[in-house]
């Protein structure tokens, strides 16, 4: 059990690439894609998030291609995927509530490294939310399907009021880590309670 | 009303990225999308191709990332697109010439942009319509549909006539305003043309 | 006939961009694309692959955009697809051979190059796969189709070989142009068994 703080952030972080990973390989075996295929869904639902912000702020080359933990909690979520799916798909509320920790956790860090490289409050949040919901739509994206969080869903929201709650501390001058674990919670509640109750962001009206 | 050129040319990069961000907002209101999704089609609409480039050029963080007026011309469209779809939607001529102008401006600017960083004239070219028409190429891609610049009608190859005003212009030393005005003004005037007359770019011979 | 090996190894670098670009442009007259389509086609088949891995490497401008060579082959190889098609449908396995030479050949230099950036095995095998796979991944996105790639065929796989191969040269200290040769046959002559011999990579058990 980690007790410093940096140890515990990582396996967090490690635990929210997993299970994006899950959702990635899972999404491919359901649409029969090969062995490649769910390795490559899961490697993009778990880290093109990160990438896509990585890259926009000029951290080149990505924070995943320079840990080798990142890319292995990514394939072993595909691995698991690939041989477990039936098991997987069963779990569906522990895994549910494991994303929106990952959730959570990837809008905060997003939003707290864009910050740190200097990009003003707005972009930030964009890039919060980027973080968090870029791996889904990519994921999304490869098989050819809208993203489902362009569609429906309390998920981007969520993100969103993280980044909201890291940017808030930092125009207060608030102690980041307190802030960071704040907004994660934040998110993680949302995402949760919308899910049991059902709630869906707004379409526009007469859509 | 700006009377410096800079001020203007901003007011009109401005008005571009809010057309094109219509075209994404409006989009995704007729695909259902839910409010999350219209703004980010909105923003992919607006800001992707200008992503691109300064991405591929090495310009990050993306201007649009740096300036909030550019995310916030984009967000407003999108609120437009959510709140007054079907107005828009009755505005068929305005959009379509402001979306032309935009056009121009953004072949232009990005193919300008482009020989500022040291580019050759092919890859600069190919640059200015990628910034052109990148976004309506992300903006399809994100509702899973075969962007329609890829298929029909002269709107690529009205960009890239703009792109190759401004090549000439500069292989020949003129100055670069007015270069990018009759490049603008060129791929604008072909744009509404061929929408007018219905003109289509050619497909292969027997496909 | 070249005899310096820089020449030679350009040679066939264009000769895979080349064959590349023609599956890109075939496919976008499939799909009934315009002129536009057919070379935007052949350009991401052709380069997408490269440049997502000088991207993610931070070698901005990417190579194609340096060398007009480059974007010289893919746009022939758009302009061939586009007027002989049906020639090149016809010539089924010449074009597949030539294929499985530019996978061969970019995943060891995709390999390669990372490994030349700094990054340590597991990430520069992930590139080499990108780089050799990338392109036809972005191709089958344009067209709104699931790549090919992620459903089928032995073809990441062979790319994969490749950059082992690359990788245990780089560890035991051998000479890079040997290894990769030999990377590059190892991928060849497995795509090509793998075809004839009508090979597919596994699916995900009761998938």
């Amino acid at each position: 059990m980690p007790t410093d703080p940096t140890t515990l952030l990582t396996v967090l972080d490690l635990i929210g690439v997993f299970v994006f990973g899950l959702s990635g390989g899972t999404l491919a075996v359901r649409r029969r894609l090969d062995i490649f295929g769910v390795m490559v869904l899961s490697l993009a639902a778990a880290l093109a998030g990160g990438v896509f912000r990585d890259l926009l702020i000029g951290a080149v080359p990505p924070a995943s291609l320079h840990d080798d933990r990142y890319l292995l909690a990514a394939l072993a979520a595909g691995l698991a995927a690939f041989f477990l799916h039936p098991q997987i798909n069963r779990l569906g509320k522990p895994v549910m509530v494991l994303d929106a920790a990952g959730l959570g956790l990837f809008a905060v860090a997003g939003c707290g490294k864009a910050l740190a490289y200097g990009l003003t409050p707005l972009p930030a949040a964009l890039l919060g939310v980027l973080t968090a919901c870029g791996g889904g739509v990519m994921r999304d994206l490869l098989v050819a399907e809208v993203p489902r969080v362009l569609r429906e869903e309390i998920y981007a929201m969520a993100a969103l009021l993280g980044t909201l709650v890291v940017i808030a501390g930092h125009a207060l001058g608030l102690p980041p880590v307190p802030v960071a674990v704040a907004g994660a919670l934040a998110v993680f509640a949302l995402r949760v309670v919308s899910v049991l109750r059902g709630w869906s962001a707004p379409r526009a009206p007469g859509s």
